[in-house]
């Protein structure tokens, strides 16, 4: 197994914990958590496939990306009720994937050979799209969308750093652990300590 | 015309009365009557054939389709005010479309070829994913994720359903007909009778 | 340039105004502004480049739309609290983003030998997908959508005057300015003077 189809498998398989976690909030049955937990998990990366022309799609081509994602939903029906609150765990469960999923992303446009645009946008879409799908089929404020919170900033900021470290050493394993690294760092701080870009008011500071 | 394009037409026609009838209870226009319905109509079919890479997509290869819709959403748009309940039209009807629509996308995978699991997926995408678009776009709790109701679950059982009859009297008649049964009737025992499968609780039974 | 990437540059820089404007609303960071300045802005024509098979998207071809958009995005955040009424701004942009993408998808189409049909759905596509993506995920009522206005209707005259426009003068430069025309008189008609078609009513008028 390559490294970039580590990172899909595991960011297939996290995702499927959020969707999960999000049906277990929306009290749905088995096959509810799976729909969720799939639409989470190859959400992202699909999109990434259809817009890059990648043939046949990456679950497509390998339907145990299906199967990883339907375990993880069983796995969080089963267990969910011993966490104390879901919530926290999706937040962090999130993060991590949308860390290891950005890197995946960008990984396969940087081995396509696009330009380094194209690579940071298809870092931040295989990132945010599926977590932004799960949020608005589920009607949840989208979590890339909160107030205040680092998320599309993390995974640009992951991409960025992809880039810079192929650059630098063209070494791809390095590259994509260096986005990973910078997305979850960033993410995390976020998360625990209210790290944050400032946001726009609709007034500006009196004098 | 074959079986398949049949089927095509029917779920085309069926899913854009059900967003026709979404329009109604948004009270919009007659234009917005036909946008709705042609989403909800040929929604999960376009997925189907951009994930499939099946070019061109149907309704452009044949915008009878389209035409179809259209002509669903007028009828809809003039005698909508003629039904008691609406919503209860709804539901059926979206049943009926669901069982068809699953059988033309399991329909649709089988004669290309692919993997059983991946029939299964295109059946329940081909199924579900227009009437999910109509309820996200209308705001609207969508019916393949409302709490304690056979959507998804009668969809892949289908699907399943197909596949089996496949293998046994390899007739694709035989098989779409077997898919639209089950799911209808897994359907309509949830809408009719309440059936379903156990949801999530978030804490266990107390002893 | 061409008339018909002037059209696309035009309206997706007009198009990241808006969704800008929507993230201003719901007080998002920079980044936040740039993802939804984009996601709206080359939204409508993504859809319009996978429905019809363009490859590659356009863009992936040419990143400076990109580049717009995000210029586009941050010209807003620094200027959006100089703005009595946001919400009044964003209408009117839109309105005119509306009749530019509705001429771009039509012209795209025409230029493709595409059927008249076709040609009109991929011009109201290209118009109205991208904000509807915009208001889906900010979690908004959709314009496209919104109760006795008249915007669905506006894209698809504007893309049928492009159609009989080219009929008469095979000329698509005259083709695209009277769609662009139709269309954006037609929606500042119906948001200045309450222009609209009769909408569907639940109950008939007694007598």
């Amino acid at each position: 197994m390559t490294a970039l189809s580590f990172l899909d498998y595991a960011s297939v398989f996290i995702f499927a914990l959020t969707g999960a976690l999000t049906a277990s909030r929306a009290q749905l049955d088995v096959i509810g958590f799976a729909f969720l937990a799939n639409l989470t998990a190859v959400g992202g990366g699909t999109i990434r496939d259809l817009l890059l022309d990648r043939n046949p799609i990456f679950w497509i081509d390998a339907p145990s990306y299906i199967v990883i994602a339907t375990i993880a939903a069983a796995l969080v029906f089963l267990t969910a009720h011993l966490f104390e609150s879901r919530q926290r765990v999706l937040l962090w469960l999130d993060a991590l994937a949308l860390s290891v999923a950005v890197a995946a992303g960008a990984g396969v446009a940087l081995s396509l050979g696009h330009s380094p645009i194209i690579v940071a946008l298809m870092g931040a879409v295989t990132g945010t799209l599926g977590g932004l799908m799960r949020d608005v089929v589920a009607n949840e404020v989208p979590l890339a969308l909160k107030q205040g919170e680092l998320y599309v900033t993390a995974a640009f900021a992951g991409a960025i750093a992809a880039l810079i470290t192929t650059q630098i050493t063209s070494n791809s394993l390095a590259a994509l652990a260096a986005c990973t690294a910078v997305t979850l760092i960033l993410r995390a701080g976020s998360i625990a300590f209210g790290w944050r870009l400032p946001v726009y008011k609709s007034r500006p500071p009196q004098e």
